[in-house]
Order: structure tokens, then C-alpha cells, then sequence
């Protein structure tokens, strides 16, 4: 293990427990500090979706269902103050807090700032950037200058960087304003979120399911509306799966556009797989908003491993003489290896069916190419050095292993520490699988598929990642966006189905196993046949492009929405 | 070792003289085979570029002396038959394997490749694509189907690709005919060329100068024009040091915007210093014409690791109201560590003098940041087995290590085996260091610079490549420019310097060492102050852009020599 990844200054005789403590009071702390303050919700429900329009003003409820695109514009146009609306996102960020344990701290600089902004515009008589006054909740591996960043290791609790990213100190020069930090796993390799931090963070549609990760904090937050747009990372399907389980939209975007320098994690100088970062956010105009504005700043000036690809405003579809676009689509109902629940199956079919009725749209089926063989050369290529550093930073505090920590590192059976021929081997077979998987796409513009086996999946059970880990081998633009929920009238396991091998058999029982009633950290076996497990989850649809073609993706997203209508959801 | 990067071919009953002899019969062979015979020459001239005139008729004298561009137009026009410029290439070529050793082999298809592409233009009206007709040459490591790749390991003579690279398939679709191979070191780790299949590549110019390397044989080939446009490899400056070395020109571009699929060499699937293709040719519009015709095709659709960038073609620099081009170069004298040899410093004193007269240029001095610890990390990372790989395919022949292998697998302290954790650190320490040189650019649009410290090295002496592989580690597009040529009246050395370091003294003393005349692969030491050791060597210099700037860095090279014209030389 590297000096530099384990900081002195962790002392073992302080106990993690404790540590653990002192981090959720300064949460807290920081959250009582919120006027007019936010009631304590003694009955956590099922579904906690409800209950912010039930403590929030007229005026709250409204600005934080609002879209990031048009708050920018009623910002600009002073219609709202940067302060008005950076108050109410921090009123129901705390309430999500309470409700679905997404937030490490509020920031109590935040409202100073909004007054320095709604200042600067009434004196410059123009907004200070493109995203003047709009507040941004971020993941907290994502370095903020003199605050800490742990990684979701307790053993880090004391790192303080002494310089925000570098993704941040440009939307603060676009006039954002950062308002919320938010949970993460232990390991930041679930795509679920358990720390033994805070706990666990639960799916505001169903306290049952997860809120996804490892941007589950993110996630659950802009599902609840405790923030319109957020910044994740993602590695494996850690912006996706947020998305999803929590009913809003999520790109993963190509490497090397956005820019990535200035994140806590293990690992630092792998590049064999490439994490990225992303927007979690409540519309597609948000996705956009978020890569316009960081693109058009020209990362790559500071950081020269990105690339100097403008943002292509143009359309990426040619439009016929009728108005319509010409767009080819191939569905992706199963990835071969693990069928989906019965509520992804049919939001793809429903949205398959609309589809095959607009003019311009061409429908096939796509086949997935060895799906099984991208995840064991992911897997190999994860943690290179056999995990080692995982296993050190969870270690040096005593703190437990969370059981998808275990899952990802013990349990795979690819996590091996490879020697450096290894590693340059099953980078060989990277590039060949990648090179291989290029050939099928023949005149395909984008793959609609799952972005899970499940809706939202049960604790401690998203050990099935390859809907998401595939896109991430080939590093394609993926784009995830709500479609409807959850219909347990009509999304019915099929009784007789015959699983096609052992992960398959692994998600199937899914939908019928025993599930566990959550509190934060608290679980509790309960009725298997519980007919509510899933009740309630959003369901998302995942939208691919090739490499680098990351505005297709949006593009060919917001004709699909603007063709098809309903059943694209919007929950509030 | 993994076992695929030895064929189990080799049998060590094999002498690797054997293989040797038996390499170069087969060379020769292809050589007889040209037809009207080339004249053998038994006494070989100190400068050869003097010899082709006279024992070509003057027709081929003209065609191998026309640049690529004039040539595919007047190919595609019909005023030139394919056959008819390939057969004077051949020639040219086989001549010039006699005077220089740079050939592997002739390729026996070639005329016939010529005659069906005459075919097809006469049947069809119109050429097959933008290089119909066009003769390439290629360095020996590229892989074409069905024929030997050694990349200078005589322990691999008898691996043979079942397809070609993927650079070739596009240049053939493009109309490219394929004529010869050329030579490369032993590693292809020297910016040299000297092998135990063939020897020493010398310079034409100079039989006593090194013609470069890796690339060598392509550069002394241009050099000698016995071909107008080479593909080179370059991962420390093996493109540019044999452009430099044979006064011609040579790109390296950014990485991966030209195709790599298809490359025999060791240590394949290492990404942390990226290896790159690119042209050697005789003209600047060879360069963009080999550029903008692989770009063209779309090679990332093949080969995802390929960005999808296209070839720009609109000015890259604003032109003033008077249609100057507004334009900053700096120039960097001296890296720093090395100081050039005298003519090296006086091209870029009479380029730089002639600069400061024209119109909308800016001229300022470059300080370089650190460039010892740019070399500190790029030899830390070309070699991260700790050159196993180089070492087992040198041994498994039993051929001797070439001294320049020594010199970069034994020599340089940096080499070692390192761990999963070392080399993501030494991967952070460049990351680091590319971000912290991005910031002294300012609004700098080109870096001219020397290109080594000598004109070309003595043989064997070429220890310091730094001028060359600082771009590499940067991954900045660099172009090579022929300049002038050594005057022995002028270029005369500083008796009373005092070298800052070990590596200026090494490179100072180059100045007044003692010497070896060479014969192929035959050396004796001859009188040190011997004034011609540096006779006629080319002196060229170097124009650096950022990262992906390839197009700008053409453009500026351009706008040099239109506006100062001499000294920029043609030689022929």
C-alpha cells in the first residue's frame, strides 16, 4: 500500500464507532442550522415521496420541482433570487436527509454565496455564468478544499484536500452554488450505498429498496427533490443505478470529456477502466445544461489527459423531408446472461411498442455479444492489485466490511493481485472484446436496454451489475431516464421459468425472496410473500451510443420522449 | 514471459547467423528481382545522396523526387502510370539498400498491384481513392499478412500475421501500393537502427552518422528518396529522430488518432507511454495528405481506442486585417539539461532571426520546466516489467545485445520491475507533471526547438533523447522540418563551454569524440578531430503544439516557410 493513500494522521485508538458518531453529528449539526427549521418525522413511510410537498411551502415544493434549465433562466432573469432557491433546496435536502439518510453535511456557506450572486446580478445586470445561483449537491469523493473526503473509508476520515476538483471549481466559476454533500459506500465499489458511516441510504419510493450507488446519496436526494441536479461518479454503473432506482435521469458520458482530477478514492493511476462523472439530475435538459457548461469550459486546458471535443450543439440525426429524425434503434431485452424482472421487461416493451408507430424509428433487436466474458474482463481489471488497497483503507480503522464490499472483492472470483504482464494481458483482451463488440453495430444509432435486472433492487442484493459494467468495458455513453414504476397488479413473476444459470437463478429468486424491512442500518428478516416488496419502484430505461457519441445519446433520448410521450415519468 | 509473445517456432538448434544470413538473402534476393538490374557499388561515397542521379535514367531521378501530393495528382490525372512511379521506387530503393542498408525486402506484388490499379483507373474513369497509385514504404514491425514481423528480435523471425495492420488495409483501400519493408533495431528501443539481422542502417549524407532510429530504414529510405512517404512508430522520437537524421519530414501525431491495430512488438497491451504511427515523407503536404487520409476513413469504427476527431481543415490561426496569421511561437534554445551542438543552435538562430521580421509573429523564449524529471518518468514507464519481455526475446536467439539495448533496458537506472502500485504512481507523477506543464503554454500557440543535441549521432551515441521523448510524455504533436545542413566553416564548438551535468558533458564531448567509420555492421576508430565527422548532416528542427494540435502544428510549420522560406532545405 502506497504512504500517501492511508494519511498519519488516523489514530488507532480512536474507535470507528466513534468516528462514525462524530460524522453524523456534524451532518446534523449542519442541518439543524437550516431556517425555518425542519420538523422531525417520527414515522418513517414506505414511500416517503409524499411527505415533502406535506412540510414544504406552496413556494419550496414548487422551486425544488423544478428543472435545473429552468431555474438557470428564471435566475438570469432575476424572476427568482439565487438565495430564495438555494434555501429551498437546502430545507428539503434536509428533510430527504430524515427521510432517506442521503446527506454527509450541508454546506453553511451556501447562502452567503447566493447573496453574493443575487448581489452580483443586480449590480452587473447579468448573470455571473450559465449556471448563475443554481445549486448543485455533490458526491462527497469529489474534493472540496478544507473539507473532508473519505471515501467511504472511516480510516480516511481526516483527509482534507487543499483544493476543490477541478469539476468544481468550474461550476463555481459558472455561478453554481454547492449547498449539499451526499453518502457513498464503503469502497465506493457497490451500487448500493452502505457506509459505516451513516448506515444505509433507503429508496424514497420504497424504504425497502435501495437508493442504488454508489451515488445513492445523489440518487435519493434528486429522487426526493432535495436537489435538481447532482454530480456522481461512475466506474461500473454508479451514476446509472442511482438514477434509475430513484426515478431520474443519469448520463455516464465517455471518458476523458468531463473533468476527473481531484477525487478521493484508492486506486489513483489505474487507468485500465476509467472512472467518470456525471449528472444525476430531474431532466434531460439538466443532463445537457451540466456537459455544455463544463465542455464549453475547456477542461482540458487544466487537465491535459482530456480530450478537446467541443460540445455539438448540432442535431446528430438527419431529419427527413416529413420533420421526423431517422433513427435506428436495437432493444436489448435481455443481456443473455440474466433475464430482467417483469416491470424492466415491460417498461421496454411499452416503450418498444410506441415506438415501432413513429415515423423515421427502425426497430431491431440487438443480440448481446458474450456479456458473461466483458464482466470477467472487468472484473479482472478492477482492482488490479488484487484489491489491496480496499482491503487496507477498510482495515487501518477496524471498521467492518460491509457485505457488498465483500461481495465485490471477496466473492467474484476475478479479483486477483496480477502482475504487470496480467494486467497488460487482460488489457489486450479489453481492446479486443472492444473491437469485437464495434462490428455489431453495423447502422444502429443507439441500444435501448435495462439498466438492471431489477426496478430498485432489495438490500444488499445488487450483486448483478453487468447491465450497467457492460457500457463501462466499452466505454460508451449511457444515458438513463425514469419510465414509469412498479405495477404489482401486472408485473408478475413468471412462475415457471427455468433460469439459465446460476446468476440468473440469483436475480430470478429476486423477485420473489425473502426482502428486509430497513431502517437506517437496522434490518429485520420480514414476509418474503410480501406482496409491497418492490412496490412503488421507479423503472428506467438505459440508452447507449458508440464511443464519444455522448450528445446522440441525449438527442436520440429527447426525440423517443417527444414522439412517444407517457410512459416517460416524471413522479412529481 | 507470457507464451504467446515467443512463437514456439523457434528452435534453438537455429544459429541466430543463420537466421541472420538467411533475412538478409531474402532481402536480396527481392532486390534482384528489380528490373532494369541496380548496379552494385563497390566503393561506398562518405556521401551517398549524390549517387541515385547517377545511375538512375533522369526520369526516375524526377518521379522519385517529386513529393507524394504532386505525385497522387498526377497519378489520378493519368499523367503518371502506377506502374511506372513504383518500378523508379523500386529501383531507387533497391539502390538505396546498397548504399545505406535500410531495406528488408522488396515486395514482389507491388507492379502488380500497379498495373491492376492503371487498370481500374483506365476502366472506371477515376482513381480508386485519394492515394491511387501511390508507393508506401513501411517499417518492418507494421504487420502484413502472411509475412515475417521480427521487430528486431531474430528469436521472431518467423512470426507471420494472418492479417494486416490496420493502417494498411486503410492506405490499400485508399489506393496505396505497398513496395517495401524497412529496417529497425534490435527492442526497436534506440533512436538508432543497428540489428543482428542487418546491421546498421548509416546516413546518407554521411555513412559515418547514424540515419536514426527506430524508424531508420524509413528515414534513410526518404532520406535517399527511394520512397516520398514511410509509416514510422515513435513512443521516444522514432519518427522524428530518422526524419531529423535524413533531412526530410516526420509527424508524431497525438495518440489515437492513428490507427495502431496490428503492431508486432513487445510489451503489447501497455497504455501508460502510448506508442504512435505516423508519417516520414519528403514534403508537408506528404504529411497532411498521409494524415487527412487516414482520419478520413474513420478509423476509430474499427478500432474504438481511436478518437473520433476528424482531419480539420479550416485555418486554425486567425489571419489579420493585412492576411498575416497571427501567430506565437516560442523557442526553446536548450532543454535545460543537454546544450545542442553548435549547428543545431545556429538553425534555430537564423530561423528564429528571420521570424522576428514577419508580420503578426510573436517570438518568445521558451524555459523549460524540468525536463530531466520528464525523462525520469518516461524511462520508469516504457519498461514497467522491468524489460523483461525485451530481454527474453533478445535471449531466446542467443544474438547479442546491440549496445544501444544495453543502453536503455541496462544503462539508464531507471528500468525495474515494478508492482501494480508503482506504476499507478509513476502514472499520477505523470499525469501530474502533464498538468503542470499544460500551465506555461499561456497563450503560446507552437514550441520550435532542436530536435537532439547533434545534427545526427555518431554511431552508437545516441544516449540522450530527451529532445524527443519530452513530447512523448506530454503527448503533444511534433513535426520534423529539414533546416540546413552542418557547415563545417561555422559550426564550430565552444572550446571553453563548461557542461552543467554528466549528460552535457556526454553530449559536448560528442562534439570533438573520437569516431567510427562504419562500413554495415563493421566499426574502427578513426582520428577524433577529424573535422568531416559531422560533414553534411541534415540539421532540422522540431514545432510542438498541445495535445491534439497536430492540424495547428502542420499550419505553423507552413506559415514558417512560406514567410522565410531559406534555410529551410530540400536537399535535392
Amino acid at each position: 500500500m502506497a504512504p500517501q493513500l492511508i494519511r498519519a494522521g488516523f489514530s488507532p485508538s480512536l474507535n470507528w464507532e466513534v468516528i462514525a458518531k462524530k460524522s453524523q453529528d456534524h451532518r446534523d449539526a449542519t442541518i439543524l442550522s437550516v431556517q425555518p427549521p425542519i420538523p422531525d418525522i417520527s414515522a418513517l413511510p414506505l414511500d416517503s415521496s409524499l411527505v415533502p410537498k406535506s412540510l414544504l411551502t406552496a413556494e419550496e415544493t414548487s422551486l425544488t420541482e423544478t428543472d435545473p434549465a429552468s431555474l438557470v433562466s428564471k435566475l438570469a432573469s432575476e424572476e427568482l433570487s439565487a438565495v430564495q432557491v438555494t434555501n429551498a433546496f437546502r430545507r428539503r435536502a434536509g428533510l430527504a436527509q430524515k427521510l432517506v439518510n442521503c446527506i454527509t453535511e450541508l454546506l453553511p456557506t451556501a447562502l452567503e454565496r447566493a447573496a453574493f450572486l443575487d448581489d452580483y446580478l443586480k449590480t452587473n445586470g447579468k448573470p455571473i455564468g450559465p449556471l448563475h445561483g443554481l445549486p448543485i449537491s455533490v458526491k462527497e469523493h469529489i474534493n472540496m478544499k478544507g473539507l473532508t473526503c473519505n471515501a467511504g473509508f472511516v480510516a480516511w476520515h481526516d483527509r482534507v484536500p487543499d483544493r476543490n476538483a477541478h469539476i468544481l471549481d468550474i461550476l463555481l466559476d459558472a455561478g453554481a452554488i454547492l449547498y449539499a454533500r451526499t453518502t457513498q459506500p464503503q469502497t465506493l465499489m457497490h451500487i448500493e450505498t452502505d457506509s459505516n458511516f451513516y448506515g444505509v441510504t433507503v429508496n424514497p419510493f420504497n424504504r425497502n429498496l435501495s437508493a442504488g450507488g454508489s451515488s445513492g446519496g445523489e440518487g435519493a436526494l434528486v429522487g426526493l427533490r432535495g436537489s435538481c441536479l447532482g454530480i456522481g461518479t461512475d466506474i461500473g454503473g454508479s451514476i446509472r443505478s442511482p438514477a434509475a432506482n430513484n426515478g431520474v435521469y443519469g448520463l455516464r458520458p465517455t471518458s476523458y470529456r468531463l473533468p476527473m482530477e481531484g477525487l478521493s478514492a484508492t486506486m489513483l493511476g489505474q487507468e485500465q477502466i476509467v472512472p467518470v462523472i456525471g449528472p444525476i439530475t430531474t431532466s434531460l435538459a439538466g443532463v445537457k445544461l451540466f456537459m455544455k457548461t463544463l465542455i464549453d469550459a475547456k477542461p482540458w486546458i487544466r487537465e491535459p489527459s482530456l480530450l478537446p471535443l467541443p460540445w455539438r450543439t448540432e442535431p446528430q440525426f438527419p431529419t427527413l423531408a416529413d420533420g421526423s429524425k431517422k433513427l435506428k434503434i436495437a432493444i436489448m431485452w435481455d443481456d443473455g446472461v440474466v433475464q430482467p424482472h417483469p416491470p424492466v421487461t415491460r417498461a421496454l416493451r411499452v416503450v418498444a411498442d410506441k415506438l415501432s408507430a413513429v415515423e423515421g424509428v427502425t426497430l431491431v433487436d440487438w443480440t448481446p455479444y458474450k456479456h458473461d466474458w466483458a464482466w470477467t474482463i472487468i472484473s479482472s481489471l478492477y482492482f488490479c492489485d488484487g484489491g489491496s488497497e480496499e482491503a487496507a483503507a477498510i482495515e487501518a480503522s477496524g471498521e467492518p466490511w460491509r457485505p457488498l464490499s465483500k461481495f465485490i472483492l471477496k466473492e467474484t472470483g476475478n479479483v486477483k493481485k496480477l502482475g504487470i504482464r496480467d494486467m497488460w494481458d487482460w488489457t489486450m483482451k479489453r481492446d479486443e472484446y472492444r473491437a469485437e463488440y464495434s462490428k455489431l453495430w453495423g447502422n444502429v444509432d443507439v441500444i435501448l436496454c435495462p439498466v438492471a435486472p431489477w426496478a430498485a433492487p432489495l438490500h444488499d442484493t445488487a450483486k448483478y451489475w453487468c447491465y450497467t459494467s457492460q457500457w463501462n468495458l466499452l466505454d460508451y455513453p449511457a444515458l438513463v431516464a425514469p419510465v414509469t414504476k412498479v405495477d404489482l397488479a401486472v408485473d408478475v413473476v413468471e412462475q415457471t421459468y427455468v433460469p439459465k444459470n446460476e446468476k440468473d437463478k440469483y436475480c430470478y429468486d429476486l423477485c420473489k425472496w425473502r426482502m428486509r424491512a430497513v431502517g437506517i442500518d437496522r434490518y429485520a428478516d420480514i414476509d418474503k410473500d410480501n406482496p409491497e416488496n418492490y412496490a412503488n419502484a421507479p423503472v428506467s430505461l438505459q440508452l447507449v451510443g458508440r464511443r464519444y457519441e455522448d450528445e446522440k445519446v441525449i438527442e436520440a433520448m429527447e426525440y423517443i420522449q417527444e414522439k412517444i410521450g407517457s410512459p416517460f415519468a416524471k413522479f412529481y
